[in-house]
């Protein structure tokens, strides 16, 4: 068992509520008295865990991104490889469909936002799309090799395009807020998984 | 041959020169007095043609939307309406490989900052997505009938797929500047179109 410091548990506290004002409003629509109002910290604590709203800002995507590479690996569940990515697929549309395909990906978003103003957001939300997209690439080599997968297929091509179409589809079902704008995406990357 | 007023002029001018700076900056991310920077237009100027920074920044996306249109219209070359797809995906790689992958897609960018808190940029973005993926659809759904694709090819998840792998993979090649990323899913989705 862990055991954290209160410094700790504030430092952590903060990081994810600010998290949900940058999802809901961006990193440069949120400011750090807006993040004060809402996670209550005192100004003097926030500071000393945070030199400044940009440190505070990698430190959210830092907790995301691992966050979001335990999702995937607990997601990826089934007895073959192909069976696996097609878990990830159902848990990805789940977790759109239970926060309501609001707020979508914070990479994307930050992506977005940001990529081409600050290098080292840039840098950490890259290594989070590589690391997804070679995480399914391994397992569509792997499918491939077992005969599941058409050996004509190209693994980092059809893996760099899953993850790209379900991107897209997040963006564009969180704007529809309609759930069939994923839903169709996803139906039809499992097309192309035989 | 359509004439148009000094007033008009100044109108468009700052749509144009304004959409850079948002671009670049995001919405939030720019100000009314970067605007009046960047384009040298008097205050008063702007005032009598915008009310304000809402009316500015949907007058960009109108004038984005009416001009991405034309460019989908006339990116749409070829003999059979499969053809007209591939040029219009040839189309889309070359935009972007001009522009260096920076900036992305004003609408995608625009979508992720602003749809969960403006409705009325949400709605005209939606719009554009909706009728871009109309018009791939429909193109898809005559080369079904015409026999050059596949019987069981759904029409509309694949151009809704399209559009979306579209979408994200601008913003992959946006954070990565690397062509391939984009390339790579143009390329897993011509594999479709047979």
């Amino acid at each position: 068992m862990t055991h954290y410091t209160k410094g700790e548990q504030t430092r952590a506290r903060v990081i994810r509520e600010a998290r949900e004002l940058i999802i809901a409003n961006g990193f440069k629509g949120t400011s750090i008295s807006q993040i004060i109002d809402h996670t209550g910290v005192k100004k003097g604590a926030l500071y000393f865990h945070f030199a400044n709203k940009d440190e505070l800002g990698y430190s959210i995507l830092q907790d995301a991104r691992d966050e979001f590479f335990g999702f995937l690996e607990r997601s990826l569940a089934g007895d073959s490889p192909l069976q696996k990515v097609h878990s990830f697929l159902s848990a990805i549309l789940d977790q759109q469909k239970n926060q309501h395909f609001v707020g979508g990906c914070l990479f994307g978003n930050t992506a977005l936002e940001m990529s081409d103003s600050n290098e080292r957001f840039g840098a950490l939300i890259l290594s989070v799309f590589t690391g997804w997209i070679d995480r399914l690439a391994g397992l569509l080599e792997e499918a491939r090799q077992g005969g599941e997968l058409d050996r004509g297929t190209n693994p980092l091509l059809l893996a760099k395009t899953m993850v790209a179409a379900i991107e897209g589809g997040i963006m564009m079902a969180r704007l529809s807020k309609n759930r069939s704008d994923l839903e169709d995406c996803i139906s039809q990357l499992r097309l192309l998984l035989h």
